[in-house]
């Protein structure tokens, strides 16, 4: 287990509209890193496709989806965060939706001090339908869009700790914390889009902030891991989309937390070594996991009713 | 998916000190039981090891040990409670110390509405240690005064939907509510003995009661199933223990909550309905989970660091 601290940050971003460049975006992101150098963060999370307006809401043709995949990372216009990241000594996660060839991810990377990628993760829980929910005015289609992510969930020994990422709706699934936290993660970075006007029924919708809070909290917790999640939010192309950005400790305790629903850096003292007790103790899985009693877990994809 | 109401009740239980005996213990249960079912309660949950004091917290012989332990279940000490029960048409999760020949267990059982046992459970997940740790007055000694349950995660049909039983440490382990969710349980019953006072690490045990409701919300949550919790709680034999008995929808909220330490009857009008919109929207586990890339969760006990 890592021994040391460092100052994390997360830069919240508020929407970005469909009208909104790469250029604009980029300038953001760059004002905010530079914030959070001057408040001596070390590493910054931005958000789930950080790079674009959340386009699964939309239907759009092949030809239209076009403009919102990146090629290649960094590119023409991304190079500008790269290159003062690396100026500043700042790693950073971003998320951004992903052309292979003919395949479409939605990806995050990290990197190292010096703006090189260290490790790239493709989401695997895709939230939403591929076809449109009739009657609806928008749409989560994000398994329209993107394949579920072919690389596993990987981790990176780094100046971070030993760091996973993962993307928005994983942070749900408690499949996604433990795949980190069996290879030694301490340390986990998410983005995401998270609408809370989407599903019209509001008893629904009005627990959005409390489940993304509940899921955070409750992975930190079972698997003694820091976690730092990074909100797109605010009014986006009409969709309401929450903030409540934050770092979230081994303990499950939120240590930093955004106030806003538009571009806010909110940073945290990450202690590498807080992990240890708890997976010394209550949760040192050598000692106390029963791996043989969870078969379903991986033998079976959906629930079956047998009794 | 079950679509019907009711009303059902968690009893929880102050301390039970080693000089009481059986008999005042099940008098105690039997005044909740009356009290829940005049309140309208069609089952009541019991904390874990709810006949005796929390005796792993001491080293005993094998003859003092003896005592704790149920040779069979209803028995002379007991059946009070299970004809009260039947009399009144009320179910109940209940646990205790069994012995099994020459196997000892941490176990609970579900009754139907005549009192006749539907389900056994034998706790997986037996936190603490073996042995004493040098330098401390009490202990945590489960792993020396059972075994790990034998019968899996099961589940049951029953009159208060497809239920399952766990105990105690379970509830802290994600794997635990998955297993009964992938069997399509829409509510899970678990008594627990949390002290808040035995790690001699002040900044973890002013946790314990945060950790409690986190691992007992996110569970619910993410499967979208009830979950109702008993405590054994207030000062036994010198340890502190938590109460903060509850009961959680499949969306995480808290609809019920008990007040005190002692002896408390809390109940709440249970919706088994409720889990559809959940599992048939961001949980649908068919749509949405990816079991073939959580193969380290089956396959791996411990955490391997490999970078």
């Amino acid at each position: 287990m890592s021994d040391h601290s460092y100052i994390l940050a997360v830069a919240q971003m508020g929407p970005i509209q469909r009208s909104d460049n790469r250029a604009s975006v980029i300038a953001r992101q760059i004002e905010m890193l530079r914030e959070a150098h001057a408040r001596g963060a070390r590493f910054v999370v931005f958000p789930e496709l950080a790079l674009t307006t959340f386009f699964p809401r939309w239907i759009l043709s092949d030809a239209e989806k076009q403009e919102f995949y990146e090629h290649q990372m960094p590119n023409a216009a991304t190079q500008p965060l790269f290159d003062e990241a690396a100026r500043l000594g700042v790693g950073f996660y971003i998320g951004f939706a992903e052309k292979d060839g003919d395949r479409y991810f939605n990806t995050a990377i990290i990197t190292d001090q010096a703006g090189k990628i260290i490790l790239k993760y493709r989401k695997i829980h895709l939230p939403g339908t591929a076809e449109p929910i009739a009657g609806r005015d928008t749409h989560h289609l994000e398994k329209r869009y993107f394949e579920p992510g072919n690389l596993g969930f990987p981790v990176v020994r780094s100046a971070y700790g030993i760091a996973g990422a993962f993307i928005c709706n994983d942070r749900r699934w408690p499949e996604t914390y433990r795949m980190l936290s069996l290879q030694g993660a301490e340390i986990g970075f998410v983005g995401y889009n998270t609408p809370n006007d989407h599903t019209a029924n509001f008893d629904f919708d009005n627990l959005t902030s409390f489940h993304n809070r509940l899921s955070l909290q409750a992975g930190a917790y079972q698997n003694a891991m820091w976690i730092a999640a990074a909100a797109k939010c605010g009014l986006e192309e009409g969709s309401s989309m929450i903030g409540d950005s934050m770092i979230v400790a081994p303990s499950g305790q939120i240590v930093a937390q955004a106030l806003t629903t538009g571009d806010e850096v909110i940073t945290a003292k990450v202690d590498l070594g807080m992990g240890r007790l708890y997976r010394k103790t209550i949760f040192d899985f050598a000692r106390h996991r029963e791996p043989a009693e969870y078969g379903l877990i991986t033998t079976r994809k959906g629930m079956v009713v047998e009794v």
